[in-house]
């Protein structure tokens, strides 16, 4: 069979007014598509009655699975089970079960106080649903069919309701896919622009349509997306890595690595392997480079530490830069950046050191030194390189791009054929 | 006139593939409601054409704005200007004066390479559209009316996509309102839950509905916003100042500073305002508090810089932490981080110095220190001062707190009455 059409509707003001996010349907999202199960629609209103039924109509003639989140509470403004039920054309019931259900519940969590009479309002549902139950709260997940489309409706509650997708909907949900397979994989990219990356894969994407490619940009990085839907694992899978293999080939070492590593933890686990250690130096940087190398859980085996010496003064005491270099040759200079790596090396005993020194604005840049100017430099076993770099953007882009740029003169020092 | 009727339309494969959060519409959801702008649907398709048209003129049909976000990018899977031509019965055309501007922005940046013809494609824009721009990038945002409903076609990109909605599209919106003057306050505040502040508040946001309160987190802290909407701009301003004065007065010191200060840059600034300066000493935020410290421009003027001491080496080389604590206490515990605070103000000169040695897990933690366990502590004029805490959350988030915290020591010492 076709992949089935799945929809969201999330309902209420609260979302409609920004005051809180809507996280539940990207984490729904990303548990389906793998299934083979492609959202197709995510609709968000707010607590008005004439939306959610207009909605809900749509829907069903639309799609063949809609999850339905929020609404479904105590208070006046839930309106999802009423809606649904003039929906579907049917009338409201008490549900005789989830009743019973309610008042024990309630009896066991407090004793002392009388049920409040809203809290009845949640075991009256339409009278067609199939009552699917609620293990962590009081408002129950049902499922109703209208027109082509079986909806689930579920609590907005983030806890409550990821419980019920897991254990209620998508065991529902994989019986209706027979079986379809999918298999994915992201190729993350870096040193290669959207549009090149795209130039670069387009024969391989026209020539697969068995595979579905994507695109997407986390600055400075860019990523490839494949996806292989197929009735077997076999299938998606030898569809999946034959395309995997072309892209790799035309991408080459733009390719850094795969399905949600960072960059920092790529070279990190490189220095890693070969039982190494690092240690930054980083001026305009301003700690930024040690940030995403830490950031990465067990760094604390290959990350040594860093010195952010932001001022002069730090970069001679800390560091051992010399000052007559300072004053020559001003601390964004090939002979400052060239100290400072080496100092960092020398004073903490890693393997490699990378170091930083730049003009990151929006102030301090001069017609000789714009804005932008950097100084990196590796120092390790091979010796001292440096290099210079001219970066554009504001502030925050020109450090972000400044870590890259020295996390990619280790990544090269550690590529094949280079330093042991 | 009655309130305009304001829908989203957000496009794009990753985010109905759950690998992206869409954050744009929250942000500008929230930005819009204070205007009496409420958002009447939003929209969420992947990258297919006939969705994307279809719901164009599902939408032209009951809204009178609408917001359109993603799909203008370069690549292949970037349908979103041709699927509004299509919607509106309309031809491409090329913009000449936006290729031009293509043109020369690329020759800026990169004036050794040709630019992609795929580049091009952003000057190709439906032939009735007015081009609005984009300060940021290469896709121009333009708007573009569609029976009743006036689309405005903007980037994903957040960064890009913020800019244009605040200078671009927001004041279209407001002229629609009948040019009623916003005046807009955020109160950032920290050290206080959201539900601790909507109470604080309470009593004055009943009493004054000429101003509208607005809550949002960005973790750790919390920002209330306050936006009053006057047909002029003195009345406007009187209830605002009002309500702000009243707010500040129960909020006290967990106001830290206002409309899109950082809570670092606060802390700072009282730094420099005093001629004095900060140095830092991190294990485990590993250079996260020095890069808080360092991405305000113009920090170099106080921020001296910091030892990222991850390693027990380091700590004993740079900063001079005697090896019998280290031994003794372990490096999660008070004495050590009182020497680190101690070794890096000695070390570098600074007037103040803030140090952090925890655990961040996930892993590293034990029955007596657990993930969570963190030692902070504040050198400085008047001594030493040191404090534990246990933090809750994953390790980015035990890390954020951990930097808040050692911000906060600083903040606590600078404080009215305080160190000079």
């Amino acid at each position: 069979m076709s992949a089935p059409i799945v929809e969201f509707l999330v309902t209420g003001d609260e979302v409609m007014r920004g005051i809180i996010a809507d996280t539940n349907t990207q984490i729904t999202a990303s548990k389906l598509f793998p299934l083979g199960l492609a959202l197709r629609q995510t609709t968000v209103v707010g607590d008005r009655g004439e939306d959610i039924r207009r909605t809900l109509l749509e829907v069903s003639a639309r799609a063949d699975f809609c999850l339905v989140s929020g609404g479904l509470g105590p208070t006046s403004d839930d309106l999802t089970a009423a809606c649904a039920a003039q929906a579907a054309g049917v009338p409201m019931r008490t549900h005789a079960p989830w009743l019973e259900h309610l008042k024990q519940r309630w009896a066991k969590i407090r004793p002392n106080e009388t049920m409040p009479a809203n809290n009845l309002r949640q075991a009256e549902l339409p009278e067609s649903a199939e009552v699917l139950g609620n293990p962590d709260g009081s408002a129950p997940a049902f499922a109703l069919r209208i027109d082509r489309c079986l909806f689930f409706f579920l609590p907005g509650v983030p806890r409550e309701h990821h419980r019920i997708v897991d254990e209620l909907v998508i065991p529902r949900l994989l019986e209706a896919t027979g079986n379809a397979v999918l298999r994915s994989r992201i190729l993350q990219c870096y040193g290669v622009t959207e549009s090149r990356l795209d130039d670069l894969v387009s024969p391989i994407r026209e020539a697969h349509p068995e595979v579905r490619f994507g695109f997407r940009t986390k600055y400075p990085e860019n990523h490839l997306s494949l996806s292989a839907l197929a009735p077997d694992a076999a299938t998606a899978e030898a569809n999946l890595s034959r395309v995997e293999r072309m892209c790799r080939e035309v991408l080459g070492s733009f390719v850094y690595g795969q399905d949600g590593v960072t960059f920092a933890q790529a070279v990190g686990e490189e220095v890693a392997r070969r039982g190494q250690t690092i240690c930054c130096a980083e001026s305009c940087t301003g700690g930024l480079l040690a940030q995403l190398l830490t950031e990465v859980g067990g760094s604390s085996r290959w990350m040594v530490g860093a010195f952010v010496t932001y001022s002069n003064g730090l970069k001679e005491s800390a560091l051992g830069v010399p000052r007559e270099l300072l004053q020559q040759h001003g601390a964004v200079s090939e002979p400052v950046v060239r100290a400072m790596a080496e100092g960092a090396r020398h004073r903490s005993g890693s393997t490699w050191s990378a170091a930083i020194t730049g003009i990151a604005g929006p102030d301090g840049g001069t017609p000789d030194k714009p804005v932008g100017t950097v100084w990196l430099a590796l120092s390790g076993p091979p010796g001292t390189t440096a290099r210079p770099a001219k970066y554009r953007g504001d502030r925050g882009q020109v450090r972000l791009q400044s870590a890259y740029g020295a996390l990619q003169l280790l990544r090269e020092a550690l590529g094949p054929g280079r330093a042991p």
